[in-house]
């Protein structure tokens, strides 16, 4: 299996990719200058210590990954995905981590979308036909998925209108150590999922942490 | 201290209000009817072992409490609310742990509030002035808090625009063993226990049990 990050050089998908290469996973690295796709490979690769994740141009990645992370600002999802809309390919699923937040007064805000719908569920409908949406690992902070020393000891939602790529993501997720994945069902979930990040965002910054996120008890 | 039960005889308070007397606070279960309020508090006693929990009309049970759990079921909140409107004193603090739900095809649906606003925020509309409303205790289901012997081991969220009522409301909660309240920000942030209640109880009705809550990892 190879997995692909869309927008793979910043901040949001750094944790991951290096996570998921750890546990042998092939990670590819896509970015809109292959160049800095490939530069940001090898950072992470230093990192790793071995080399293990490739950079490409996110229309090269499209040509060989099925499991996709989408892990640009939330704010530039939707132009990621136009940017490359043709060279997706049937059957691909695209993996959602983006929340959209605004920092006033020093607490973190969700950003309301148009109809009261979740980011995931907009984004959704930018993709073509054929390609399902998940939306996962958004409760995670950055801090924590960045910190390869640190256990995540917590569980994944995963949630999708399609039962194929929930049961896809879900098994990509359980890859990782200390992680329980679990099926959140259809893609309306997101809108729990992504407030609940913006919880733990303020929740970090009343008790001033960074590593708050969700166990479920009891299941 | 005495905590009150507004609409106490229901489902939605009888294990906060066992739970809360087996911890030596002073428990009132309030009722339109006085008789089916000492009728039920009787009914706790027994399951208590002792006779530390009173019955009082609502009315009654408002003149004695400052604290006071708004437990019914979410559709007759604010009904409840408005049929002792005029009984309410300065200064006390509605806890409302309600979650407005539907089942359909097998999976529980959140109900929104016009405007997209929680339903904690929708109620808190209907308080008299000087009455403050927290939300918190939502997302631990009744099941599991009607089981005495089940350690809660988790978190409860409390959210309120009053600084002074989630300060109230988060001493209360850390009287309860096993628990670590938190401080969930303002009343927004109903909006998102609300929904975490929805996907607690889709995660439970998926993996077969009933328990399913929630734990902070990293705080």
């Amino acid at each position: 299996m190879q997995i692909g990050f869309l927008g793979g050089t910043g901040i949001e998908g750094k944790g991951l990719a290096i996570r998921f290469a750890a546990s042998d996973v092939s990670v590819v690295i896509g970015s809109r200058s292959r160049e800095r796709g490939v530069e940001t490979a090898d950072r992470y690769n230093t990192i790793l210590g071995r080399k293990s994740i490739q950079g490409m141009s996110n229309q090269e990645m499209l040509a060989c990954c099925d499991l996709i992370f989408l892990t640009v600002p939330p704010q530039q999802a939707v132009a990621a995905i136009q940017s490359v809309h043709d060279h997706f390919r049937k059957g691909q699923i695209l993996i959602d981590v983006t929340v959209p937040m605004l920092f006033r007064q020093g607490r973190a805000e969700y950003v309301e979308q148009e109809g009261g719908i979740s980011n995931s569920e907009a984004l959704a409908k930018h993709l073509p036909e054929g390609v399902q949406l998940a939306a996962a690992f958004k409760t995670i902070p950055a801090h924590v998925l960045e910190d390869n020393a640190e256990s995540l000891n917590c569980n994944i939602f995963v949630c999708s209108d399609s039962e194929e790529a929930r049961g896809a993501v879900i098994e990509l997720a359980g890859i990782l150590p200390a992680v329980r994945p679990l099926d959140a069902g259809n893609l309306i979930t997101a809108r729990t999922l992504e407030r609940m990040t913006v919880l733990a965002v303020n929740l970090n910054r009343k008790y001033k942490k960074k590593g708050a996120r969700y166990r479920i008890e009891g299941l």
